[in-house]
């Protein structure tokens, strides 16, 4: 997995602390990574409806739905793609006893048994949402939540 | 995940049919293969003790483990290595409020929701040998192992 799944899960945390707008660079310095790095993974979330981004010098990213509505999956899937993990290749089809019109993708139990992992993975992200991780920040962490949220706001005092 | 974790995974099951040792030349024409990219995977199973090969005109490779004993993340880890999907790179160690000295792997609530799906994840495979998967092709598709088996083999005769 990429990175970018990484920064934009901190960026989604730190984003649901914010009543203003977050400019790209701003969150990037917070976090001392190339701003034009994470502006494309900022554009992946906003495609895929997590984020949004307003223009001009008071502009910048804002989350687009509730902290409560995105869960790790949605950020996973909008930065890595919806593939899973395991893709399976159906080298069966290829075997002496292959039929080449074959659906070894559902037929297979290789396949299906590292499905069924991956299912456990994606329903255990599904499960937690940026507002769970922020409660943990928040009871792991007092004080913490605020002092990023001063540090971001600081750039358009 | 590349796909030399489903090569080894189907190596893995045909090879728990065999009582002779297959050379890798054999069971990359099973699959259609490429020998050397599937021996790159063979020797990978070696390495982790799941396979093992014995050289000479009738050698090949033979599971060097019962297969109730070999577990699919067994496979896994002996192909893509033991590192996490996700990987921690503890990037709030470069905030303006991180410790430079800081355990961000282990105190980090993003790095810790990722690690339970992982988890998840890694509990899933562990939980699956190849003997499993042996017994659902057997119960599936009657017959397909003896097929499998005297094929495989029949390079010796």
């Amino acid at each position: 997995m990429a990175e970018g799944v990484e920064w934009a899960l901190h960026s989604c945390l730190n984003l649901s602390w914010m009543d203003v707008p977050v400019p790209a660079a701003r969150l990037a310095a917070y976090f001392d990574l190339p701003a034009p790095y994470l502006n494309k993974q900022l554009q992946a979330l906003a495609r895929a409806g997590i984020v949004a981004s307003t223009p001009g010098p008071r502009g910048g990213f804002r989350l687009d739905r509730a902290p409560a509505a995105i869960t790790l999956l949605d950020v996973v899937v909008a930065i890595e793609g919806p593939e899973p993990a395991f893709r399976c290749t159906e080298i069966l089809r290829g075997s002496p006893f292959g039929d080449p019109k074959g659906n070894y993708l559902d037929g297979c139990v290789v396949s299906a048994a590292m499905s069924r992992a991956e299912l456990s993975w994606r329903r255990e992200l599904a499960a937690t949402t940026v507002a769970d991780l922020a409660g943990d920040v928040e009871r792991t962490y007092p004080g913490s939540a605020d002092q990023s949220r001063d540090w971001l706001a600081a750039a358009r005092a």
